[in-house]
């Protein structure tokens, strides 16, 4: 992975984690629904966030490789395949999700 | 919350951030990207999913409620919003996913 | 139907037919891909604006007559059936879409 | 455009313009709410699978010889761009939406 990439995924991942966490005590202490479900959309747009930086390593890193080594079928049958399971970008709005730590209040 | 809805959204968070640690590690390994692609919308199929849970539990509980008491445009414009950063249910194949401890093999 | 949601709900998916019908012309003319892309994002954008309103009008409506008769399990499983196809409210950026007729240039 | 998914492209883009005629006619109607739901669910999933389709061809295409030429910064930066309004691939089931012509009863 390019370092920079990888740096910023798992900073990404690791304030998701940190989100999670916090969510699951907002279960714990029976806050209001809405409340907690804004929170989890907020938690998949980061993860989603993470995701869309892993495809952008990818393309400039092995997808350009294999293109200019002129095995394009098999890494964008392969691209696709991974896409298939993507959920897409984050829903409007998920950026001016309260930037707490871990994104819950403590 | 009822009991067995909070039972169930508590075990999928619990699992899906076991899942994000395994994927952690996958990115600090630097395992294929297509590999990590998957987990990561497998994590977010995972939140998803308690997501839409607690959805219906508020739509048992509190709007029920409120319903029942004539508040029902207060309800329902509150709902909307909660939704709005919703993005949508897990994409297609994602129950496929692995079903390791964490979603990730360890 | 509520006559305002539904009058909203019309003008919305004619609007989205024809956005379509303006992609359908860009894709004949082979105009350059992510071009056409941004703008089928737009056209799905366009039609989940439409199925959340049609979700808000069947919350203030059958919903409401359902709970306040005792009938919230009946009507929430229905819903919660209804929301398993709903692929989640357009992706970030997406109202900055040109708001040309029928949303790309004649 | 490469013939073959140009023509798939169009025919799957003119099956989702019926479905939503059909659509339309069932808002026209007041068809129960659920069900209008669910169609203009399957029409944004017929509409994610052409967007989807053009990614292919994109990558296949252009991209490969984008980078086969060292202009890989160029043309990532621009497809990561297409994909920020991206909605992500069709919900779960949807393929399951009964294959009627334009997708709903005429």
């Amino acid at each position: 992975m390019k370092p920079q990439h990888q740096a910023t995924v798992l900073r990404r991942l690791k304030n998701a984690r940190g989100h999670l966490d916090g969510v699951i005590r907002m279960v714990e202490d029976e806050v209001y629904c809405p409340e907690v479900m804004k929170q989890l959309s907020a938690v998949q747009g980061a993860v989603q966030g993470a995701n869309r930086l892993m495809l952008r390593n990818h393309l400039e890193t092995c997808v350009a490789e294999a293109m200019a080594a002129g095995r394009t079928a098999e890494i964008v049958d392969e691209l696709m395949e991974a896409l298939r399971f993507d959920p897409g970008p984050p829903a409007v709005g998920l950026e001016a999700a309260p930037d707490v730590e871990g994104g819950v209040p403590a």
